[in-house]
């Protein structure tokens, strides 16, 4: 473990949902048709761990004293809300990836966080057209017109969220996933699945909260070095609790990978070696932070415990 | 009509098309796992009059020696290759959201300019994970990174695109559709939902190929107006050509509309008024190239000629 004291994180992760939450409510919907606004907001109310939003608001941090002109609060609170608008554009194209992975024609789930998925609320093609807009939500709220925000930081959040999005990212893994279903993956196939799948929207997570600042080399190569582990830990922990947790706990259907004959780290590795590999990559996560020589990586390390600590 | 004549047009029409598709067939699928870009190209390939690209080249000619330094040829390259760009990505959104639409659970079409749609041709995971690719690749091409293309201008086309793709633009105008079948809607909330649904990505096509140069506000006002009415004539055709083509004409199921009681600008109208909203729409658009000062909108008024004259 890190060694962060479990209560200063709790309230820096509490300060951190309450900012998020109160910005997706203010972003995620008006200007939509009621239908459909009331479909964005569900898909993305109520929901989850933010550890999207999180990991940029804490990378956002640690790099936020990076070559920056002291005195410069004008540019120090511009770039705060570059952060904020990218930790909600994350957690929108993760929440329309889930509403679009729900549907009938990809996984057929009926929960999620314990309610009813998008598409048995409000219908098939509400869910399709909802995560449409939230796709589209993502990029607009990176881009905000007469800001003060500097108009490469908007180009560069866009040009790391659209190819982690995309497929070479979270599209192209959710594509090797579907094809993997009753094929007998490898490790490094199924680490590239994951990497694509999950692990390349996480490590933007990361890369984008350091956008909104001015890290060097070293820190942005260490910061990746922690989003690359970190983004496989989750998805080995995922594979974990699906076989160990039960649905309530999970607030979404146990059991869903081996019933679909998904492969997963626990069917190819059996459960105790895939605790050991999310072990390792728990390390390297830290070790990458050590490397990036940044003076106070505190709640990224913290982030790091969350994701292998977590019990959902 | 504009007086521009045929060959001249056919010619400059035969040139940018040429630059188009070879634009997307180096820039959709590379990256992508195999079926997935498959898929992706799939959806690309073969398809239509790529109205929506012209509208973007039309409208960087227009603006291109609009307040530009003499001699800047390096910017001049710089700009033309953002409008090639943005052409592609508005051409991308387009398309993902034939794929979506074409859907069974939304249209349920099995035909698309004279093919199988994608998730017939590909199945209904496949469709759904394509749309969501090309959505996200759009935002990609906008922002290539070691580019010459300003940040700022990276940025405004991601804005541009990202509204007009949006709950408050294309997403928004299909989810009224959705929700209007077996409606009687009157001719203003018919024109909300096409100025939404098509209108806006066609409007943003103009406004974003404007943005690869630098042109004063009367003539961003002049091709606003332009756009506003080029995108709402292009629906009022749209509406009559379901009703007097045939599928073969088409390349897609003629009389859909009046199958799926969908409202539509003929049945609202009658056949005979619905043509002369066209045409006033037209010279509206017109109008409003005059009205933007600019001095050579000559293929800008063409294309509102093929808008107005087109059989599909």
């Amino acid at each position: 473990m890190s060694g962060v004291p479990d209560q200063a994180f709790a309230a820096w992760n509490a300060a951190q949902l309450a900012r998020t939450e109160a910005a997706l409510s203010r972003w995620v919907g008006p200007g939509a048709p009621e239908d459909l606004g009331q479909a964005m907001r569900y898909a993305v109310q109520g929901g989850g761990k933010r550890l999207r939003p999180l990991l940029v608001l804490a990378a956002r941090e640690a790099v936020a004293d990076e070559g920056a002109l002291p005195g410069n609060a004008a540019m120090r609170a511009a770039l705060d809300d570059a952060a904020l608008r990218a930790a909600c554009a994350v957690e929108l194209i993760h929440a329309y990836s889930l509403v679009h992975d729900d549907m009938p024609c990809m996984d057929n789930d009926v929960l999620r966080r314990g309610k009813p998925t998008v598409h048995v609320q409000f219908g098939e093609s509400g869910a399709l057209l909802a995560g449409d807009a939230l796709q589209a939500l993502a990029f607009e709220l990176l881009t905000p017109e007469h800001s003060a925000i500097p108009a490469n930081v908007q180009a560069a959040l866009c040009r790391q969220l659209a190819r982690a999005a995309g497929a070479a990212g979270m599209a192209g893994g959710q594509a090797i996933d579907l094809a993997s279903v009753g094929l007998q993956l490898d490790e490094s196939q199924l680490r590239r699945m994951h990497q694509l799948k999950t692990g390349a929207l996480l490590q933007a997570s990361v890369m984008m909260g350091a956008a909104c600042g001015t890290p060097g080399a070293l820190a942005l190569a260490g910061l990746a070095r922690y989003g690359a582990s970190l983004g496989l830990a989750f998805q080995v922990v995922d594979d974990i609790l699906d076989v160990t947790q039960d649905s309530a706990t999970l607030g979404k259907t146990a059991g869903k990978d081996a019933a679909d004959a998904k492969p997963t780290y626990v069917s190819l590795l059996g459960l105790e070696p895939a605790r050991q590999c999310a072990q390792n990559l728990h390390r390297e996560a830290l070790a990458g932070l050590d490397a990036s020589g940044l003076p106070d990586t505190t709640w990224l390390a913290a982030l790091a415990d969350m994701v292998l600590l977590r019990s959902n």
